[in-house]
C-alpha cells in the first residue's frame, strides 16, 4: 500500500470533523427486500446526505483537514457532479474560497446550484481543453489546494464515514456491498468495515460498461477505459486512482458488475416499495443483491446507496412502466 | 366532545402498543424548503411507515385493543386504500381473521397485497351495493369487529401516535400541519400536540375539490359532500364522523384548503430535493406550507407526510415537466 493510503484512523478523524455538519444519514430496511433475498438487507441512505450523495462526506473531510494558511488561500476541484457540489457547499461552510471547474454546457441548473453554495465557477471546453490541466495551472497560479474527486487520503477518509456510522448504528455484518466509480467510497469503506466487523467480506460494485474496476482488481494492476456509456453516470469513471487502487488491491474481497437494466429495476424497487429516489449508481449495490450476481442468502448485509442525484425527468422516464 | 371520544391517554397506550411493531419513522428536514419558507420544518415521514402510510397505527391499535375472545373471532374492514392492507397486516402480526370488503374493480396489485398480509378478500359491487350495509352484515353474520377507517377511538389514538413521536424527537412546535380526509389522522395528532406541546397551533389540510371539512369546521355541523375530483384520493372522505368532528371542532384552530396543483409542486420537490416519494394525499400539508396558504415565517412547524403509496406510472407522469 503506498504511503500516503489513509488508515482506519484517517476515518475515526473524518468522523470526528463531519460530525454535525454531514447528516447522520437513516439505514433503512424493507421486509419485501428481505423476503425477496433471503437475506437482512441494511440500506445506508446516502440519497440523503446534504448535496444527495455521499460526496459531501469527503470533500467537507478534504478541506477541514486543510492548514490555516491554505484554508485562507482557497481550493479548487474539477467535476461535472456531486464532487463539485459538494466542494463548494463545504468551503461554504469552512469559510474556504472555492474554484470549481465546470464544463461550458454543464446543466443551468448544476451551475446554478454551485453558485448557490458560494463556489467560483470557471468553465471550460470539454471538447478542447483538459480540465485536469486546467485545476492545476489554477491551483498554480493562485495558491489553491487541488482537491481531486477519489485518489486523496482525505476524501478516501471522508468517504468511509458512512460505513463506520453504519455498522455503529447496525452491529456487525456478513457482508457489505458498495457502488464503485473511483473508488474513493470502496475504499473508505472497506477500510471501516475491516475494522468495525473483521469478518465482514467487502464487495465493489460497478456498471457492466465500465468495468475497468473489475478488471483492475483481477490483473493487478490500473486498467484504464474508454468513457462507458451507462446510466450510472458516477461511475463512468475511465480508471482507479492510485491510492484507492491500492487499498482496494489489498482490502476488498471482490469487484462484481451489473448491467444497466438491473439499475432501473432497484430504482424502481426503491420508489414504489421504499419510497425513495435513488439515482443509478446509488442502485449500483443494492442491484447486485437484488439480481442475484452476489449471493445474500442468510446473511446481514450492509448495502451503501451512493446518492438520489437524477434529474426528475430522467427519473420519470424510468419509471414508466415498459 | 362525545363520551367515545379518546384522549391523549388513548394515544400514549396506543404508543406501547405499536412500540417495535410499528417503524418509528424519521423525522425528515431540508434547508432547501427552511430558507424557501423561512420556517424550521419538521417532516414526519410517514411515507416509510408500514403498507406505506400512517394508517397501519391506527389498524394494529384497534386490533390489539380488542379483548382476547373478539381477536379470535377476528375483524372486517371496508376501504380501497391504505386501511385494508393496514387491517391486513395488523391481523397477520396479531394473529386475528381479517376480511377486507374491497371493490371487484380495485387494482389487482392492490387486492394481492391484501391476501398477501393474509388478509380474506370479499369483493362487492360498488355502482350497485354498499359496501358499509355489507361490512355490518358479515360482521353480524360471522361475530366480526368493523373496523372504520377513521371515525373511531382506537384507530384515532392510534394515528396520533407520529405526532407523540414527532414531538418527543424534536421538542415543542409552534405549529402543526396535517392533512385531512376523514379526520382520524388530525384529531389524534391534535391529542397528541395540545398535550405535549400546549401552545402549538394545529391546522388541517384538505383538497380544495373536498372542501367538507373546512365547511363543517367553519359552519359547526357537519357537511356532507360529493366524492371530490382531486389527485389526493386518500381525502375524497365525503363528511368527518361523529368523533373526528367533535375533537376537531373543539381542539383544531383551523382548517384550510390546497388546490392539486400546490400537490404535484409539492411531490416534485421532496422528489428533487428530499429523495422522497410522497403521494398527493401526503403532500397536503406541506402544499400549504410551501404555497404560503398558512403563513409560517419564523415558526418551528411540524409538518405530515401521511403516505407514499402512489402508483409508479402516476407518480412519473406527475413528476413530468410540463
Amino acid at each position: 500500500m503506498s504511503i500516503s493510503a489513509p488508515t482506519y484512523d484517517d476515518v475515526v478523524r473524518a468522523s470526528e470533523r463531519i460530525a454535525g455538519l454531514a447528516h447522520r444519514t437513516p439505514v433503512m430496511t424493507s421486509r419485501t427486500a428481505d423476503e425477496r433475498t433471503g437475506a437482512s438487507l441494511f440500506f445506508k441512505a446516502e440519497n440523503f446526505q446534504r448535496v444527495g450523495a455521499f460526496k459531501f462526506r469527503g470533500a467537507y473531510n478534504a478541506l477541514a483537514a486543510l492548514d490555516d494558511d491554505q484554508k485562507a488561500r482557497g481550493a479548487v476541484a474539477f467535476s461535472s457532479g456531486n464532487h463539485a457540489q459538494a466542494v463548494a457547499l463545504a468551503g461554504q461552510l469552512l469559510g474556504v474560497p472555492t474554484v470549481i471547474i465546470m464544463p461550458k454546457d454543464a446543466p443551468a441548473i448544476k451551475v446554478a446550484a454551485t453558485r448557490g453554495y458560494g463556489g467560483e465557477v470557471v468553465f471550460y471546453d470539454r471538447y478542447a481543453e483538459d480540465r485536469a490541466a486546467i485545476g492545476r495551472r489554477i491551483a498554480g497560479e493562485r495558491g489553491l489546494a487541488l482537491i481531486p474527486p477519489f485518489d486523496h487520503p482525505e476524501i478516501i477518509a471522508g468517504q468511509g464515514t458512512a460505513t463506520k456510522e453504519l455498522i455503529d448504528d447496525v452491529g456487525e455484518l456478513d457482508l457489505l456491498l458498495v457502488p464503485l466509480g473511483g473508488g474513493g467510497l470502496l475504499s473508505g469503506s472497506v477500510l471501516a468495515a475491516k475494522a468495525l466487523s473483521p469478518r465482514c467480506r467487502v464487495i465493489g460494485v460497478e456498471p457492466a460498461a465500465g468495468d475497468d474496476g473489475a478488471r483492475s482488481f483481477r490483473e493487478g494492476r490500473i486498467v484504464t477505459i474508454d468513457v462507458p456509456t451507462t446510466l450510472a453516470d458516477g461511475a463512468q469513471t475511465t480508471a482507479l486512482g492510485a491510492i484507492t487502487f491500492s487499498i482496494i488491491q489489498e482490502l476488498v474481497d471482490d469487484v462484481v458488475t451489473v448491467p444497466d437494466a438491473a439499475l432501473v429495476e432497484a430504482m424502481r424497487f426503491f420508489a414504489e416499495r421504499m419510497k425513495m429516489v435513488v439515482e443509478p449508481t446509488g442502485c449500483l449495490a443494492a442491484a447486485a443483491a437484488f439480481s442475484g450476481v452476489v449471493p445474500v442468502k442468510g446473511q446481514r448485509v450492509g448495502v451503501i446507496l451512493s446518492g438520489g442525484n437524477v434529474d426528475l425527468a430522467t427519473f420519470a422516464r424510468l419509471l414508466m412502466p415498459a
